[in-house]
Parts: C-alpha cells; sequence; structure tokens
C-alpha cells in the first residue's frame, strides 16, 4: 500500500511540477475569489440585527478607547442596550450555579460544601447523561428528564396537560424560533408570509430575511399599551395577502422593546384571528418571568380555555434561561412547546434539529433548575426564594423609575411598564435634529442615540432598530442598570436631552 | 389609559360574541393546518443525517425495552456509531472540568481544593466576561482572550502567524460549517455547487439539502487509502459543472467516517486544485488531535508553505471540543479559522453571526483550556499531559485493533484507521443477503446493520449514509469502546457475521 502511494505521488509531483511551474514563469493568473459581496447569499447581505448594529459596534471602540486613556466627556459606557442582566451586575441564582459546577466536574460533590439538594440534582442529572458525563452528546432534542421537567412546570404554570414529547430543548430561544421559522420556507409555492409585530425584536426580521420569508407588519398601538387590536391585526392581514400567503403570526408577550403584559382577552382575540386565517402562532414568552404589572397568560393555557374549536389552532410557545430572574445569557438554555403541530411536520422539524447535534448539556440543566426549583423543605429553597424575589422586586422597581422619570421629561412619554426588561419611550425630535440627522444621513433616533453615546457613554437602541410608526421616534433602554447605576443614568440622560434640545432648538 | 382599553376590550368582547358566537351555533368550520407535510420547506423533508437516522432511533427504543426487561439476545447495547468518547467511559480532561466549575460557581476558588493554574485560568476567563460572569452574553464570535488563545495554538501548530480577527468561536465545528456554507445560497446566479468526498460525514450532505445547494461528490479513493487524486477532483468537477457553478470543496482530514490522514503532497494537491478552479476550501480538521500514524498537516500550513500565488486560497478550517482527546461533546465548544475570506463577506458573515447571539461561554472557556494547555511548570501539567497521552494511547492501540480484527474476518477487507475515531470496512454481502434486503425494500448495508443491532445489541451505521461507491458496502463504527468492551464487541461481531453468512448462504 505505501509503495503504491509513494508511486502515485512521485507521478503526481512530477505532473505539479511540469503543470505549475510553467505557469509560473509566466504571468500568473490572479486568483478570483468564490465567495465576494456579488455573489454572496443575497438574505446575508439583506439581513440586519439593530441590537448588535453599528452602535453596539461604537460602544466597544469606545470601550477600548477609554481603556486606553483617551480623553471622553464620561468615565464609563452604560449599556442600557442589551438585556444581558449579568452584565449589568445581576448575581446569578446559586442553586444554578452549584448544580452546573457539580455535573461539571463531580468530585466537588464529596467536598461537604454544598447543600443535599443540590448533590441530589446534580447526581439526578448526571444519571441521565450518557456515560454519566455531561461531556456526552445528549439527544438533539434534549435530555429526557428535563424535558419531563419542562412539562411539568408548564402543566404546574397553566392547568393543562403538557406532554414532553412536545417539548423540545434548545440553545436559547433564539434558535427554536429559527429552527421553526424555517419550516415555512416554500419557493414552490406562494411565497410564505410572517406577520410580525411592529415595533419588534430584530431577530425577527433577521431571520425571515434570511430564510427569504415574507414578513408582514401590524402595529401595536401605542396608545393602548401596545396591546394589538382585532382592525390592526385584520388590516394588516389583508394588506399582506396581496403579496404573499401568510401562514403565521408572531406575538412577543411580555413585550420586547415595548414591556407590554397582553391580557386575558387580548390573547383570545389573537388566537380567534389565528383561528379564522389558519396562522400558526409563535408565541414568543421568554419574558414569562418579567411580570411586574398584571398577570401572565401562556398562549397555551388561553387556548386550553377558549376550548374547541380554538384549540385546535397551531402554536410553539419559547422560553429562555436568558432572561427572567435567572439571566443566564452565557449558558445557552431554552425551551420550545409544540402544540397541534402535525406529527410528520413535528418528525421534520426534529430530524432538521438531529443534524445539529444537541444544545450544551449544562444550559439544558439550567432549564431542569429554572423548570424544577427547589421545593419547600429543600436545602436550597430559602436562598433560592430570596434571591428569585429580589432580583424580581428590584426590576419591578426599576421598570417603575424608568418610566417615571421618562414621562416628566418635555418631550418624552413612555408606556408603562408591566413586564420584559426594556422601556420603550417616544421622543419628540427638534425639526433642526431631524434637518441635521438627514444631512448626516442618518435616521433621526440612530442620530440622537450616537450623539447620546459620544457625549454621556449611555447605550441605548433607536427606535427604528425595532420598527416604529411613521414619523415617530423612540428608543429601547433595558432596566438592568442596578439602582444606583440608574438614578446616575436617569440624570445623566435628562441633562443630556436639555442641552441637545437647545443645541436644536 | 386604564379606561380606554377597558371600554375598547368591552367592544371587541361583544364583536366576537356576535360573530363567534353565530359561527358556533352553525357547523364550525374545521381548522386547516398552517403547516403540513404538503407546505413544509421541502428542503427540511428532503434532509438526510444518517448518524442519527432510524437505527439510532431503533437503539433508543431497544434501550427502553432492555430497561423495561423485555427479553433480548444481548444485554446491552454497545453503540459504536457516534463519535461520543465520554458516553463510551472515557474521562474528561481535569484541568477542563476544574476551570468550568471555578468560573461556574466562582466561591469554590476559595475552597483550597483546586491548582493553582485551574485559579489563575478561571480568574483570568471571568475577567474577560461582561460583569466577570459566564452568565453574559459574549460577543457572538466569541470572548476576545480566546480568539487569541487559538491564534496562538495555531500559530505554535503550523509555525505561521494567525489573526485572531479570522477566528470565530463557535458552539460545535456543525454550527460554523453551516455558517459558512450558507453564505454560498445564491439563486440571482446559476445554482451553487459544492463538492464533498464520497464517503462524507452527512452533516454536508444534510446541510446542503437544507440550504438548496447543489451537492458534487467527489469519491475518495479506498485501494490509495482513501487519499484524494487528482483525476477524480476534476472528473467530478466536469460532470458537476453541466448543472451548477461548484464554488466550494469539502475535505474531511483526518477522515470523517475513512479514517486517513491526508499527506502533505495531497494537501498541496488539493489547494492547488481549489486555486485552478477557484474554490472555496472547507477544511474540517476536527480531528486534527487524533493521529495514530502518520503527521497531521492543517491546508492552512500546506497552503502558507506553498506560498505565493497558492496562499490566496479562500479557506475556512473548522476545530470541534467534542473530539480530540478531550471528547466534550456535551460543552458545545469549537472555533473557525477564516483566511483570505473577503472581508466584506467575513463582516457579513460575523453580522449574521451576531443575530445568533453567543455560542455557550462554558464552551468557549473548553476551547480556552485546549489552545492553552497547562504549561511546564505549572500545577496541572503533568496530570494533563498525563491524561493526554493516555487517550490518544488507547484510541490508537483500538484502531489498530479494530482494524486487524476485520481484516481477519472473510468478507472483510478495512483501510488502516490512521486518524479521527473509526474504521469504514468494507465488507461483501451474500447475493441472498442482497435479495432479502431488497425485499424489505432496505439498502443491502442497512439489512445487514438492523440485524446486527436486533441480534448483538451492536450499533454501526451503514455506509449508505455516507454514500459508497456503486455496488460496494461498508459500514462505520467507532473505535470508542474502551478496550475490554472492544474485544467483547469484535468477537460478538466475528461470530454474528459468520452466521448471518451461513445464514444467507
Amino acid at each position: 500500500m505505501r509503495t503504491l502511494i509513494n508511486a502515485s505521488k512521485l507521478i503526481r509531483n512530477q505532473k505539479y511540477q511540469s503543470r505549475y511551474l510553467a505557469t509560473e514563469t509566466k504571468m500568473v493568473t490572479p486568483y478570483k475569489k468564490a465567495l465576494t459581496i456579488e455573489n454572496l447569499n443575497p438574505n446575508i447581505v439583506k439581513l440586519e440585527y439593530a441590537v448588535r448594529g453599528p452602535l453596539f459596534l461604537r460602544v466597544t471602540e469606545i470601550e477600548k478607547e477609554l481603556a486606553n486613556g483617551v480623553k471622553k466627556p464620561f468615565k464609563k459606557v452604560i449599556k442600557a442596550n442589551v438585556g444581558d442582566a449579568q452584565a449589568m451586575g445581576q448575581s446569578p441564582i446559586t442553586f444554578i450555579r452549584q448544580v452546573i459546577a457539580c455535573i461539571s466536574y463531580p468530585e466537588v460533590l464529596n467536598s461537604g460544601n454544598f447543600p443535599n439538594d443540590v448533590k441530589e440534582r446534580s447526581l439526578e442529572i448526571l444519571q441521565a447523561c450518557g456515560g454519566k458525563s455531561i461531556g456526552s452528546y445528549s439527544s438533539a432534542i434534549g435530555i429526557e428528564l428535563i424535558r419531563k421537567s419542562v412539562a411539568s412546570y408548564i402543566e404546574k404554570r397553566d392547568g393543562f396537560p403538557a406532554n414532553w414529547e412536545d417539548i423540545c430543548l434548545v440553545p436559547g430561544a433564539s434558535a427554536g424560533i429559527k429552527g421553526c421559522l424555517q419550516l415555512f420556507v416554500n419557493d414552490l409555492q406562494e411565497k410564505s408570509g410572517v406577520m410580525v409585530p411592529i415595533p419588534q425584536y430584530p431577530l425577527y426580521s433577521a431571520s425571515l430575511a434570511e430564510y427569504g420569508l415574507t414578513q408582514v407588519d401590524y402595529y401595536l398601538n401605542e396608545s393602548k399599551n401596545w396591546a394589538l387590536t382585532y382592525e390592526d391585526l385584520e388590516k394588516s392581514y389583508q394588506n399582506g395577502s396581496k403579496n404573499c400567503q401568510i401562514r403565521a403570526l408572531v406575538v412577543i408577550n411580555p413585550g420586547n422593546p415595548t414591556g407590554q403584559v397582553l391580557s386575558k382577552e387580548n390573547i383570545e382575540m389573537i388566537i380567534k384571528f389565528a383561528y379564522e386565517k389558519s396562522l400558526f402562532i409563535f408565541a414568543d414568552e421568554v419574558y414569562q418571568h418579567n411580570i411586574y404589572e398584571g398577570e401572565f397568560h401562556s398562549f397555551k393555557k388561553v387556548l386550553n380555555e377558549l376550548g374547541s374549536p380554538y384549540n385546535q389552532v397551531e402554536l410553539a410557545s419559547f422560553m429562555s434561561m436568558s432572561k427572567g430572574y435567572m439571566g443566564e445569557c452565557g449558558l445557552r438554555g431554552g425551551w420550545m412547546e409544540l402544540v397541534n403541530m402535525d406529527p410528520k411536520v413535528k418528525a421534520n422539524l426534529y430530524k432538521s434539529i438531529f443534524a445539529r447535534l444537541c444544545p450544551t448539556t449544562l444550559g439544558q440543566a439550567v432549564v431542569d433548575c429554572v423548570a424544577r426549583p427547589p421545593q419547600k423543605g429543600e436545602d436550597s429553597y430559602d436562598l433560592y426564594e430570596r434571591e428569585r424575589n429580589s432580583v424580581l422586586l428590584s426590576l419591578k422597581e426599576r421598570a417603575k423609575m424608568i418610566e417615571e422619570m421618562f414621562n416628566k421629561l418635555d418631550g418624552f412619554s413612555c408606556n408603562i411598564v408591566q413586564g420584559a426588561m426594556y422601556a420603550f419611550p417616544r421622543i419628540e425630535l427638534p425639526v433642526k435634529a431631524i434637518e441635521a440627522a438627514k444631512k448626516a444621513g442618518q435616521e433621526p433616533d440612530v442620530f440622537y442615540a450616537f450623539k447620546l453615546l459620544e457625549a454621556t457613554g449611555i447605550c441605548v437602541i433607536p427606535g427604528s432598530g425595532f420598527g416604529q410608526a411613521e414619523g415617530t421616534y423612540h428608543f429601547r433602554t433595558t432596566i438592568l442598570p442596578e439602582t444606583e447605576l440608574m438614578k446616575e443614568m436617569l440624570d445623566i440622560f435628562h441633562k443630556f436631552h436639555v442641552q441637545f434640545t437647545r443645541d436644536y432648538y
């Protein structure tokens, strides 16, 4: 065998020498790139993702400049642009992190440093892993034990049965949402359309662009605290149907970037609308723990309460470990529940997920902790409750604080932040500022956000990144800066705005 | 505001009552599903992924049956189907797991239970995380510190410079490969084609199907230990070019499922071929640590050694934490290095990755440990070396053992397993078995693999899942069962094959 290879190698080398030495003595043909901006996937070129757009890149630059001693009118950047709680100082939940540490390095289980329920949970999770190690692949749709934990969580939350086989664990809600959106790509028939709220979380517009699906906007009603109205849905449906076959409807509840919590009646109306039009509902419910006013009603629950025939509507509900009180963005955990999905479709979805191997086992372990937190009487119960309540209470205070401050400011109005992690205040911009923005080739709200960043170090996201009604301007700020920093930020913001208004009066 | 909502709610409810009560008293229109097998993304329907196909599903069933006391001719399943080292009993590397535990729950850093270099590394990684917590989002393309660690690793490996900004951390190589393949989707021009080895790792065929790209097969030469030949590449290129514009070439080295390690000369030939045809090279180098014979030459190194003009060829090299000596499949870590990619294309690729948020921070931490293992003189150095060498040595023994056993068996021939984690023996099937398979509506090798599984509990993957030359039959088995289990497996396999040949003689 060896001799064979060597012989053929020799022959090949000789071939090459003659072929390439010949060209090298002549002018060498310049290499033509296989991949250029001209022949790149046009959907990728179109794709925009405002939350990580130019402003975000500028923040990274500014932080480096500050670190290198460049003089600025501020000492630090305040990142109110990303829903990244722990980056803003929120502490993780002890129980979750103890379990992660124990299953990662089970030797510490013998150290006597961990509560009993942490040890028990860790052993239970390890037992459910191949070779009792988190280093093994799990099933691509998640560890069975943890899918069952999620089913129990949902049953307890809703008071209706949940089938663990309808639950698929994902490395963050985005992955699940993208996987489901992709199912609708179908160029054999009329182009598929998906109804998306405006303002929306730009994962949706980005993914629809990526998959070449048609985005059909419907407007949230700002004067009704960002509720959906039947009239607006119907109008959007009628308009959109001219260009595509609308097959799905995205609802984000609690709202991102808008912070509303939908009433049960509103959700009933949406489900009935979806029934009427045969739409698949994407219920983005990743902020289901972040409720500061009102009550969270899952689409699954309302669908069950409505009963026949509305309980036939197809629904995928998405949940993430990155939000809520745990804020474990870096650990990439989440789930989706698939309700009423055609079994053949589900089999195909799962098949496509299997080709992606598995979501991180440690992200799945976070899901288990959140779906099945310590119970009364267990060692970690008190601490878990205290930590969870403290985070949620503090977020509630900050939600109130931020809304009140913006409503006090001339030229601002801000809906009540009932849930999620964001305020989306509306801002009146002076005519001169709008003109200056146009001159600079920027949207007026982008212009404002860049000025704010360069002058104060505060980073917010302009409303145009999420979409907004024509002629209105907004921005999204998180409610995540810890209380003292939040006060400082609001104070700086106030001063900046007064100066900005003066400059462009 | 409240009164407004309530008023509008009332009106809405009245509307609904009239609308829906009216329909409910009539016959209710049956709900028409939005998503059915008929209107589902046809690319998802087409997608196949043999490694997790029907045989894999059957294994899960059999395991449940065994657990429920169903009588079988065997007591346990031997999963030689998946490259999942820890599931087969391989121990994780202590240093890696200690770092993961420490950064997950930094309180243990004070416990005095960890070596100094573990503590230092942990603090360094935490320092590089937002809010000094692994619960924060990292940059979607990875933590800068760790991208720099990877660049150093590559420089040391190749002896050529590596730019950390060309390195993107990914949650497993598959995600990186899919992200790069997607760049080639372009229906505006002639359909894009990608050259893929046969046999291949089915991630490629699955992803090409998913993206609607054209798969252009080229054959690895079994009689030359699965080398690539210029003639086969050229033939494949000429044939493929009739139907599409071929823009990329996939090479898996060390080979999966074929276990070969390409010679430097072979790689030179491939790079020159890519240069000539303006092809983007996908170098799947996830098994670069798994070398049992010969030497690993990275495409990046050979490209640099070749110099001008061949060093202009576009190249993406992929690496994973799931393979090698670490085998951390569940932790989802990996990287890709993008060489000579057009800057505008790279910016668009990174933009599309940003919309996916970030790879798990803990998976990234594994990358840091592997790219920058403990150095001589550091506390963990000896143990790390011992553990790594022990795993690799044992794999080397098993690679030899498996090849020898199959070559001893009548009707089998098996190339030398130079690298990776697999043997891909060829098997002569009796005519009667081929006929029986056809009657059962199965490929003959699938028929064989199912018979093997049901009779012995041994799970291997039929060659047709990877592709094989017309009229030949193979299967892929991992070399991962630990030595004793491997001996047992080979013995059972032998007996089964003798019986099978008798049954279908």
